[in-house]
C-alpha cells in the first residue's frame, strides 16, 4: 500500500513519509517499488540514512539498488557503509553545508541559501581551506549578526571541536552533550572534512549506549529487543546462562563444604537463601551505581580505591542494619540466639563483600579495556553468594556446638 | 579562584565559562561574588539555567540573589522554578524568539538579526497571534529560502507540534526525538506559548531517563550517584534491602517447608542455589528486554499476552539447555541419575517461571500506573527463588526414595 502511493505522487513527495517509517518497512517498501522510483527515492534519501538502510539489506538487494544510481553516489554510498557502524564515520553524513573563508558574510549567506534544501544542516557551517582542511566554524546565528560586508575569515572561530572518522560514535555524543553542539564536524587522520553528525542522531546514540550498559548489567546482547524471535533470543542469552552456571558450580561446591553441617542443622538451608539474595541485591546497587559513574566519566584512575572504600562501607552499614533485623528474626523464629549473631556477622560481611566487589568488578573489567558491565553481574552475584555461604556456613561450622546447644 | 576571575574580567565575559562549570562550583562561586557582579551575573544567565541553579539553592541565598534582580526578571524566575522539574515547565526557556505572522520574510530576518544575541535558538521560530496563542512554526532554514516579499504567516506551517508545561519531560523526549526537533513549543492549558525547550536539554533528558530505568532495575534512587556521601546512598539503598528481605524471608520459609528431605539428602542444599541463580539471572534478562521496550513505547497494551507467551517460550528453551547440562553434570557429581532428572526439570520450569513472572511483574505494574521498573527485580528474583526451590525441593521430597536408591 505504502509502495503504491510513492509511485502515485512520486518520489520526492514521498520522501519524508518513507524516512520516517522503520527500517523493516523501508526495506519491504523498496522491494515492491518499480526501477525508476526506487532508483529516485533512494538518491534523494540523506545520505546517512540510505547508508544505514543499505547496509542493513541482503547484499543481492543491496547491489540491485546501488546499480540504480549514478556513480558519484554510489561511490559515497559504498564509503559511508564502510565505516564501522559504531564510528563517527558510521553516523555522519556527507550532506554538510560548505561557504569559502574569502567570500562576504553576504556571499556567503547567499550560498546557504542555495544549499540550503540539499543539506542536512546549515545552522552550523564549516569552513575549510583549499585542500578541505577544517580551518573554521560560524554559526548560522553569528553569520546573521555578523556585518554584511565582512569576510567570513574574521568572523568564523578559529578553534573547531572536531571528532575523527574512527573516533567512537559514544565518544562522539559525550563531546556533543558536553558542549551542547547541535552538530559536529568529523575529520580524517590529515584534518581533512569528511562530513558531520547532527544532533538528531545522537539523541538516538544517547539512548542506545545508556540502554546498553542497562543490557550488559541484566547479561543480554544489545542487540536484542522483544521483537527478536524466540530463537535469536535463546540464542543470544544462552551464552550468559552457561557462564552463569560454572560460576554457580562454584557456589555449590562451596555449599558442598559444609555438609555436615547442614545436615546437623537443617536451618541453615532455610536461611543461606536469605544471606545470598540480600548480598546479590546491594552487589548489584554498587554495580550499577559505579558503571553508570565509569560510563559518565565520573571516576578518575587513580580514585578508583576510593570508590571501592565507599561502597564498602556503605554495605557495612547497611549490613549492620539488615543483619541486625534479620538477626532478631532468626533468634525468634529458632528461639536461638547464636543463629541470630552468625546471621547477623555473616549478613554485615557479605554486604561489605558486595560493596567491594560490586565495584571491584566493573573497575578491574576497566582496567582491562573492557567495557565495565560485561558479565559483571554473575560476577558479582557470584561473589557474594561465594562469599555469603562461606561465611555463613563457616561461622555455623565452627559454633555448631552452641548451635546445637540453642 | 574562578570568583576572583569572574570580578576582574566582569559578568559577561565570564558567563561562557560560569555556565560551563559543575552546579556546585557555581554554587560556591556565587558566595564569593561582590553584590554586583552577582546580579550582573545571575541576571545574564538563560533563563532555564538560572531557575535549575536557584532551585537547587538553599532559601537563604535564593532570596539574596533574587532581591538582587530587578522585578520583571525576579517574576519569570519563579514562575520557572515553580514547575515541576520532570515537567515540561521545569525545562523550558522563555527566551524564545518571535516574530509576528503579519510581517514580511525580510522584516522577520531583521527582527531575528536583533533577538539572535538574547535568544537560546533563532532556529526554530514559533508565531503567536495577538493572544500569544501558538498558531504557526517557521524554521529559519525555510525562513531563509522563502522570497524576502512573502508574509510570514504564507510561509509558516499552520499544524505545530507542542506540548502542555505539565507534560512529563520524558514524554516530551520521545516526541522530540522521534520528529528530530531541534526545539519543541511549550503551551500553557489555553494554548499559549509560555517557552521552548531546545535539543541541549533532551540530551540530558534522553541520558537521565534511560539511565533511570536501569537504576530502578538495580533498587536505585534515581537521585543517587557514586558522589552522593555514604549516609545518602545508605538512607536510599536501606528501604530496598528491607523490601528485599521480607521476601526473602518467603523463600527461606519454603525451604523451610523441605527440612526433612534437605537434611536426608544433603546434596539438595549444594545444589538448590545453582536453580536460584540461573532463575534469578534469566529473570533479569526478560525483565530487562521487557523494561526497555515499555519504555520505548514498544508494547501496546493488548501485546501484553504476547510478551508473556515469548519470554516463557525463550525460557523454556533455555531451561532446557541449562538444565540439561546441569542435569549431566549432577548426575555425573553425585552419580545419581534421578538428581539429574530432578535438577534438569526444576531448573526447566523455573527458567519458564522467570520468563513468565519477568514479563508478568513490568507489564503489570504498567497496568497499575506504576513505573514498570520499579522494585520489579526483587519480585522476580523471589518469584524465581520461591518457584525454583519449590519445584526443585517438591520433586525432590516426591521422589525421596528413589534419590535416596541412587
Ligand atoms: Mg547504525
Ligand atoms: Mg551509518
Ligand atoms: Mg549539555
Ligand atoms: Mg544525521
Ligand atoms: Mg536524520
Ligand atoms: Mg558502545
Ligand atoms: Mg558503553
Ligand atoms: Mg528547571
Ligand atoms: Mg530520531
Ligand atoms: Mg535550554
Ligand atoms: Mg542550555
Ligand atoms: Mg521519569
Ligand atoms: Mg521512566
Amino acid at each position: 500500500a505504502l509502495a503504491q502511493y510513492i509511485e502515485l505522487v512520486g518520489a520526492s513527495h514521498a520522501l519524508p513519509f518513507f524516512e520516517f517509517v522503520s527500517f523493516e518497512l523501508q526495506k519491504e517498501v523498496l522491494l515492491r517499488l518499480s526501477r525508476e522510483t526506487l532508483a529516485d527515492l533512494v538518491s534523494q534519501m540523506s545520505p546517512d540514512d540510505r547508508a544505514d538502510l543499505l547496509d542493513d539489506m541482503e547484499d543481492a538487494l543491496q547491489e540491485r539498488i546501488l546499480s540504480l544510481l549514478i556513480r558519484a553516489e554510489r561511490q559515497n554510498i559504498i564509503k559511508l557503509i564502510n565505516y564501522d557502524e559504531d564510528s563517527a564515520g558510521g553516523y555522519m553524513t556527507t550532506d554538510y553545508a560548505l561557504i569559502r573563508f574569502d567570500d562576504t558574510v553576504s556571499a556567503a549567506l547567499e550560498q546557504l541559501r542555495l544549499q540550503a534544501p540539499k543539506k542536512e544542516t546549515i545552522y552550523y557551517i564549516y569552513v575549510v581551506d583549499k585542500a578541505l582542511r577544517l580551518i573554521g566554524f560560524v554559526s548560522l546565528r553569528e553569520l546573521i549578526m555578523a556585518p554584511r560586508y565582512k569576510l567570513v575569515r574574521d568572523v568564523m572561530s578559529k578553534s573547531v571541536i572536531s571528532v575523527r572518522v574512527n573516533e567512537d560514535i559514544e565518544e562522539v555524543a559525550k563531546k556533543m552533550q558536553h558542549y551542547d553542539f547541535l552538530a559536529i564536524p568529523v575529520v580524517s587522520e590529515d584534518e581533512r572534512l569528511v562530513g558531520i553528525i547532527t544532533f538528531d542522531d545522537i539523541y538516538d546514540v544517547i539512548q542506545e549506549e545508556t540502554a546498553e550498559d542497562m543490557y550488559l548489567l541484566a547479561n543480554l546482547d544489545a542487540d536484542e529487543s522483544l521483537n527478536s524471535p524466540v530463537g535469536r533470543s535463546v540464542k543470544m542469552r544462552a551464552p550468559w546462562l552457561l557462564v552463569n552456571l560454572c560460576t554457580a558450580l562454584f557456589v555449590a561446591y562451596t555449599v558442598d563444604l559444609f555438609s555436615d553441617s547442614i545436615s546437623q542443622f537443617v536451618a541453615l538451608a532455610a536461611l543461606m537463601p536469605i544471606v545470598a539474595m540480600l548480598g546479590g541485591n546491594a552487589g548489584n546497587q554498587s554495580l550499577t551505581v559505579v558503571v553508570r559513574a565509569l560510563a559518565l566519566g565520573e571516576v578518575p584512575l587513580r580514585d578508583n580505591w576510593r570508590v571501592l572504600l565507599k561502597e564498602a562501607g556503605v554495605g557495612f552499614v547497611n549490613g549492620m542494619l539488615i543483619g541486625g533485623v534479620m538477626g532478631a528474626i532468626a533468634w525468634a523464629w529458632y528461639d536461638n540466639v547464636w543463629l541470630g549473631l552468625i546471621i547477623l556477622v555473616a549478613m554485615s560481611v557479605n554486604l561489605v563483600v558486595a560493596g567491594f566487589f560490586g565495584s571491584l568488578i566493573p573497575v578491574t573489567l576497566r582496567k582491562l579495556k573492557l567495557d565495565p558491565a560485561l558479565g559483571s553481574s554473575i560476577l558479582v552475584t557470584t561473589a557474594t553468594d561465594v562469599g555469603g555461604f562461606l561465611i555463613f556456613l563457616g561461622l555455623a561450622t565452627i559454633f555448631l556446638q552452641q548451635l546445637l546447644g540453642g
